[in-house]
């Protein structure tokens, strides 16, 4: 008897899982039940459409359930929803084009996703009132945009689809606005990398507003009321305020939910029923630098996991090592990407948290075309592993977010990432790429020879009832172009040379531009007897982002 | 009373060394001694200010021998050689603008580099044939172009100084031919990467004769003539046929040399003479693949030796772990790159070696600008350990060498390459990335699941006495336009429906274009029964490079 595989969801986790079960068993037989009208399509090309920077619909499409059954003899239902699970008997009960019936099975893998919230507001259920996650989605966005020509839009949210939407609605020449209750977008990164974001849109003409909430969408005036009373116009609004997964059939079923709020799963994918496995945004999985379970709702991890599940579910053993949440986003021009734990959450998870931060050339500073680039590395102090590593910039950071993915998958030290080879010519990178002077600087912090001070320990030092002296070692014209207030401003070549200015009762914070001077005078300093002593990590560059 | 330390050499070894020597001893005399006018010169950069890509000559002079007394007060020589090493008196002979003297040293640092070899050909000397290595170099080759404004140079070598600098030629509007002795340019890498460089080149008119020296270069008549007796027209030769390690004072002072022909240094970098250390392209060190004594000649592990060195020399531990070899170069809109051991190192190292090789879009495909990349993967088939990448492609091959980088370093396997999450969003990859879609080839691979042949143990099998039955899986357009001789055409749709074509009692070769069909009749055959059966890495494409 062929073996009966029923898939529930027939995107990245369902239709990978149906493939290469497919690829693994020859002779079963297998069928993917989808409610919505397509398989195999790409959400995460969504906005792009939008943007007309992909012009073909039908590039979205991966499969058809032609393609499925011409190539995999796989059956897909689409407008096919599972409408209850009956574990005890292997059966599920679907509603599809020709009405009610049961399915069996002998395994079952769910591929259910998520959906996306839309928050209880008043006006938030109008007809110009949108959420995006399908195709359909997409459609009713789109001809809403053709036909009613919006010229003013609200994007609430500012995660990566609501910024990538609110890149979309530019492009289609609609005045946007991104609301986000969290003090900055891109909330899963540092604050310091938010304000970078938003700058990026700001310059574009996307106007974001941080600290604020909705209450209301008035559809008759076509606004949109924030919590702070104020009223902005909005012929068309976008929830993007994150995304529930889709778990009415297992709570249904009985199948276990984790803390997290995803679906339970083994280290083989399989749920709480070991006929059950389970992939992609409706599971939770283990963090591959925390240890905890968490939902890390992304397509990469989706798809993997829907290859892993469906090699269990066939009986070939495939463990799934974990996820590590890297992601990565465009904005306009500018890159923005993250892998691992950022400080905030490496602190939130009890980590002895260092920091290095370099603001550094993409690639070699003498070739034309160099453009600045952030890096920030986390790690943790008591035996300098790397922790997560987030970056902005306009060229090479999603090359350096994947080192760094890499160095977290191998729990690799600073001191590995400082000595890697990375590929190096001029038009690539310098000889010792960012990543590498990144880990420099958090090794001299670690070992004590040049210890770093993040912008916001600076910051609350400042404000505290016995504030550090803050040594400018900038030159003249950019400490008159702005500094620090009180910073004695002595350029790191004279240092030698004055330091009879230089109190030698006072705590001591260092800094210059970007990080590099700094070190060089703290360096001179301690061994001119100043102890106390700290260098701050990015300079005057991550001192403006994170404190004005 | 300070340390004294001397370091030979002011580029990436040397001058970095000094630097950092600096940061961890302000008291100690530290002096440079540069034999040529400058120190700290971006010889990576050289040929693209023959190309006038950097515009500016200045741009290629990192420091000067002021910057180095203000910033750092150490004593930079130019003009000054070592001539002399005498290691019991720890004293050093220089010769310099002032004559000859005797220098003392606590610690020394060599850093010398190496120089282009230029073989004793007649006519290698006449002054229209130039080496590069040097700012003086450059300069004497920009004023020669200025000056004579050749129509014509041969370029002899066809590694990655060579090919730039055709590339330069050519930017500079002179017909220019790359010369390489070997069978294929870009020799360090496999034959199959040297051939899409070179196709690269040709596309852009510089032409390229391999398998072919040179013999003579004939002054007068502004020709070379090859070891074929053909004669090129070449009003300017460059000769880039590799650098040999300047070693002349190492062995005049009976340093020991290794049998890779660099200087032999201990794992801090230290010479048999325990008070001094090297760094940079004279060296041999620990090839982290391989395991054995390496020279690699390159600016980062250079620069990275340069620091490790110093800090050593100053009595502050720092081991250096090891290099890899990793490498990147431009050739106009396109990049090669590698890391670790080509498949060729990887089988002379004695490693039973297996191949897996995707064709794939740099980014998502329907997200516009997608380029077609190539990237194999070398690993070990006993244990699955990746041994060595190599790519080319005109996008994105920079970052999955780096991503490479990172697994050889933590020595990491296939199944851990198929898993990584790298960072995705359809402008930088695709939920799965090339390199995950290449580890599941080598996985495959390796589990006997769909095992592969490459396109040259292919090419073999079908000179022999038994060959295979190639069965080619793609279109019968595909199919038409070009395919390998006898092959059986059956697309991967139709091939459960026509299995009684396909012969039982022979060995079959399945391939399609790029695998992944191929991939896909391999699962349905092998399930039908035929166990016999490879499918062809890299699929045509990958044969279309290496056998014709
Ligand atoms: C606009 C947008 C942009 C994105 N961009 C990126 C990006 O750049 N990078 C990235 O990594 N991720 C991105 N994502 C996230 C990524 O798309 C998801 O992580 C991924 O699609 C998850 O795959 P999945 O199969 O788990 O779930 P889903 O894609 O949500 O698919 C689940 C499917 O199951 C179906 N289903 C659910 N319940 C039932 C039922 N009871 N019966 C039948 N069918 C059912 C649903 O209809 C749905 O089609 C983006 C998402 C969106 C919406
Ligand atoms: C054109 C070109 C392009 C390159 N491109 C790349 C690239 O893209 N990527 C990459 O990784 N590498 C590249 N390289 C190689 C890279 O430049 C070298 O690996 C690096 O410069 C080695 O540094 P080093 O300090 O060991 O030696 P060198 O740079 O050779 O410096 C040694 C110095 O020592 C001096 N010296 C030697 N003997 C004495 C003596 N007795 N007394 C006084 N001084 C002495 C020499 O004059 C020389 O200035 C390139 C090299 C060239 C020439
Ligand atoms: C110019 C030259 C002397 C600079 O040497 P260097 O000072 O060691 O190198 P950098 O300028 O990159 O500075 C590195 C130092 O600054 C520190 N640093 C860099 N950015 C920093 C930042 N943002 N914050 C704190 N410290 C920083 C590093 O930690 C390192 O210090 P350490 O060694 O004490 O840890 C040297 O690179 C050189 O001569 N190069 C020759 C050119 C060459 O490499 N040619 C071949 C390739 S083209
Ligand atoms: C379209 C879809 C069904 C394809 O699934 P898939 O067949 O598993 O994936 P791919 O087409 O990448 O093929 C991967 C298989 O081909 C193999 N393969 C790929 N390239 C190969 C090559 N060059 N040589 C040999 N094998 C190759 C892989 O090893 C893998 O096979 P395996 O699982 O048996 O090891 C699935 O990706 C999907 O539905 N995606 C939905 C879109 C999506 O992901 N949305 C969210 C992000 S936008």
């Amino acid at each position: 008897m062929p073996l009966r595989l029923l898939v529930i969801g027939g995107v990245a986790g369902g239709a990978t899982a149906a493939a290469r079960a497919r690829r693994l068993d020859e002779h079963a037989e297998i069928t993917i039940l989808e409610r919505g009208p397509y398989v195999s399509y790409a959400n995460c090309g969504l906005p792009y459409f939008i943007a007309r920077q992909i012009e073909e619909r039908e590039r979205l499409l991966l499969a058809t359930p032609e393609s499925f059954a011409r190539r995999y003899r796989i059956c897909v239902k689409v407008q096919t929803e599972a409408l209850e699970l009956d574990r005890a008997g292997q059966r599920v009960r679907i509603h599809g084009p020709d009405g009610d019936e049961w399915l069996p099975y002998d395994r079952l893998i769910l591929g259910q996703g998520g959906l996306p919230v839309r928050p209880p507001l008043p006006g938030s259920d109008a007809p110009h009132v949108f959420t995006l996650w399908s195709v359909p989605d997409m459609d009713r966005l789109d001809a809403f945009i053709a036909t009613h020509r919006p010229a003013t839009a609200v994007v609430v949210g500012g995660g990566f689809i609501g910024l990538e939407m609110a890149e979309a609605f530019h492009e289609r020449g609609i005045a946007t606005t991104v609301v986000e209750m969290l003090p900055t977008v891109m909330s899963l990164m540092d604050p310091e990398f938010g304000v970078q974001v938003a700058r990026e849109l700001e310059g574009h003409q996307v106007h974001v507003l941080t600290d604020t909430g909705v209450q209301a969408v008035h559809t008759a005036e076509r606004e949109v009321e924030l919590t702070t009373g104020v009223r902005l116009p909005a012929d068309l609004v976008l929830f993007a305020t994150g995304v529930r997964p889709e778990l009415t059939l297992a709570r249904q079923a009985g199948l276990e939910i984790g803390a997290s709020g995803g679906l339970v799963v083994n280290e083989f994918l399989q749920t709480s029923d070991p006929n059950i496995y389970a992939a992609g945004d409706m599971i939770e999985v283990e963090h591959l630098v925390s240890g905890r379970r968490a939902r890390v709702p992304l397509a990469g991890p989706a798809n993997r996991q829907g290859r892993i599940a469906a090699s269990n579910a066939m009986g070939v053993p495939m463990p799934y090592g974990g996820a590590l949440g890297t992601s990565v986003v465009k904005i306009f021009g500018a890159t923005a990407g993250m892998t691992g734990l950022s400080e905030r959450a490496a602190r939130a998870a009890g980590f002895d948290v260092g920091v290095a931060i370099v603001h550094a050339n993409h690639h070699a500073k003498y070739y034309p075309g160099a453009r600045e680039l952030s890096l920030k590395l986390v790690y943790d102090r008591t035996n300098a592993r790397l922790l997560g590593g987030q970056a902005f910039g306009h060229a090479g950071v999603d090359k350096r977010i994947d080192v760094l993915a890499m160095a977290l998958l191998g729990r690799m030290t600073l001191h590995e990432l400082a000595q890697v080879d990375l590929s190096y010519a001029p038009p690539y990178s310098s000889a010792n790429d960012p990543v590498n002077v990144a880990a420099f600087v958090g090794e001299n912090d670690l070992a004590g020879y040049s210890p770093n001070i993040t912008a916001s320990q600076l910051a609350d030092a400042l404000q505290s009832s016995a504030p550090p002296l803050v040594l400018d070692v900038r030159n003249p014209d950019e400490y008159l172009a702005a500094h620090i207030q009180g910073a004695l401003n002595i350029p790191v070549d004279d240092v030698r040379a004055r330091l009879s200015e230089i109190p030698r009762d006072r705590a001591i914070a260092v800094h210059c531009k970007s990080g590099f001077r700094g070190h060089l005078a703290a360096r001179i300093l301690r061994q001119h007897g100043y102890t106390n002593l700290v260098n701050l990590t990015g300079g005057w560059t991550s001192f403006a982002l994170e404190c004005s």
